[in-house]
């Protein structure tokens, strides 16, 4: 399971923000390996602030961990011919970082492996850098053969993901009187990126397009909605609306209800927590918006295990190494890690005759 | 039927650049009554040679009669009800204009009327545009009250039209030798915009990339895609990537196969059949890419015509005046003339119900 991660105690904001500043498929800076860590000690005493905010600590393990385990019991019942299954954690960012769940993948004699990313829309900013570092991890363990791979790199519009987040959005409709909850404004706000990184052809601004679509068509187009774009940072422009200039202009405008739904991430994390909760929740607050919510993050929702377990037993049915997607790699890109699969689980033919069958359907 | 509209000869040329110029609702500029007629002269020759190209003007008035005749026939089949039904073309820089729509229906006697946008996906730019100008005409010729009016103002999803989109695909696909068909990638093409008013909160690019989704859905994602945005203009930032820079980094990277699909507009126009057929197929050419091929526009489609019905027998049954999301003005909009209705059709206790409706179905 991999994700980004973040530091589970305020002494590991410093080392996470200085691993988040060095990786070159987010930020790419002039002198990186000076100016990386440069930034990030600049930017540690606020961020450690939000931590305190939060609790003192990023509780992501925590709920991928619990939705790791849901999904494996839903798994050995769906897909028996395939179990005993068992899942690790790869964070990209904080441990456990890729090294931590090869090494304990080969201890527990892990043969076959699903590199299964916990973002729902494809970036290379994201998913891309995770399964590379995935990969370079394996080599520098020697472990390039140790596991047969496949993955799971996206499910953007995948039914149990998208009624997952639709109970959600309901769960926090909930929360407005009932007298208002039908002019109540839907604000999804996902992760923002930098134009650069957009124009490259990055897949993540349609397929987030899409998810927002397929969670209005579940509910009815009953809401009026608006995707915006938050946390972005730094000199460059990024893919707007922005999230917090959206929230000031919606007040301006007399909107006294909003529910704001994040569905770029499936767990809680400083950008809900924090951001949304306390600082756009200030922000909306002063801008006269009298009912600013959130719909929950997925965290334990045993529904969402459920839609775990089955992308991974439709992946494991199809017989294909990733999505047809995959391999393409976007028309600026100038990495040559990018789009690789380590020791592939199937040989090409039986790729192409799990795409005839495929099409033949 | 709103639509763009074009310049049916090459001397009509010059005063629809001078129209598209003047349009704030699309470009702002500075002294835009002086500085707006001269860029249009100063464009005129240059786009007088793509219409040249294209056979002396646009084919957009005569696929437009044709869509709505096809549509009729079925209209009056779907919904007897309603019938006899007829059909109007307001194009926004061409004629037929909103003023000679109008006064036709009123000699026609017509009492309820549709304001149907022909772009599949909403942005101010384009249905917001046309609409305004609808109303402003409207009020111009004193017929303010004469029509009693509902719109369907986006249809980015509809299966009619998704449908008929990947049966463009499909066609497209036939364009290609069959051993190479699967390694066709298909670069959805859409009208860029401005970032100004991507970042004012414009729905544009979500229900753009939903439309994307749909399309891949319904062809089992059996192809590699890639969503880039044409003919940005001038000066300032607009949304990327860019299709044109997409087509060179293409053939940089040794593809062969591609096909452009076109997915906001319905018809052949300008942006079709100059810009991607001549101008990105010679580009297309000099990077190496041997088969580079465009789905054709849904022009005559008969498919299409029943999927125009489709979505007009839904309308007129639904009881409601508009989308959901029609009124919620872009977060950052200016213009008060937006989101407006003329004399609508449904009492705003009618819709409430029309609402309950749905929400319990």
């Amino acid at each position: 399971m991999l994700n980004l991660g973040g530091p589970a105690t305020l002494d590991e904001v410093g080392p996470f923000l200085v691993r988040l500043f060095a990786d070159r498929e987010i930020i790419q800076l002039p002198l990186q390996a000076w100016l990386g860590p440069f930034i990030a000690r600049r930017r540690t005493a606020a961020v450690q602030e939000n931590y305190r905010l939060i609790g003192g600590g990023s509780p992501i393990l925590r709920w991928t961990t619990i939705q790791g385990e849901g999904m494996i019991r839903w798994l050995d019942r769906l897909s028996p011919a395939t179990a005993p299954h068992r899942f690790y954690v790869a964070f990209r960012y904080a441990p456990p970082f890729s090294e931590d769940a090869l090494r304990q993948m080969q201890a527990d004699g892990v043969k076959r492996a699903v590199a299964f990313t916990q973002y729902p829309q494809f970036s290379c900013a994201t998913t891309g850098s995770s399964l590379n570092e995935l990969w370079r991890a394996a080599r520098r363990l020697g472990l390039g053969n140790a596991f047969s791979w496949s993955m799971i790199d996206r499910w953007p519009t995948h039914p149990g993901f998208i009624e997952a987040m639709t109970r959600s959005v309901q769960i926090g409709l909930e929360q407005f009187p009932a007298a208002e909850r039908h002019n109540v404004l839907l604000l999804f706000s996902a992760h923002s990126l930098p134009l650069k990184i957009i124009d490259r052809g990055d897949p993540y601004p349609q397929e987030i397009g899409a998810s927002v679509q397929a969670v209005m068509v579940q509910l009815g187009f009953a809401y009026e909605y608006l995707l915006a774009y938050q946390s972005a940072v730094g000199p460059v422009r990024w893919l707007g609306p922005q999230t917090e200039q959206v929230i000031k202009q919606l007040g301006a405008q007399g909107r006294r209800n909003v529910l704001v739904v994040p569905l770029a991430f499936t767990s809680d994390h400083i950008e809900t927590l924090a951001e949304i909760d306390h600082e756009y929740g200030e922000l909306a607050h002063r801008a006269g918006i009298t009912n600013f919510k959130r719909a929950p993050a997925l965290n334990d929702d045993e529904n969402f295990q459920r839609a775990l377990a089955d992308l991974v037993a439709e992946h494991l049915a199809s017989g294909l190494n990733h999505s047809r997607q995959y391999p393409l790699r976007c028309p600026g890109c100038t990495s040559d890690q990018c789009r690789n699969l380590l020791n592939p689980v199937a040989s090409p033919e039986s790729v192409a005759l799990a795409h005839d069958r495929q099409l033949r359907m």
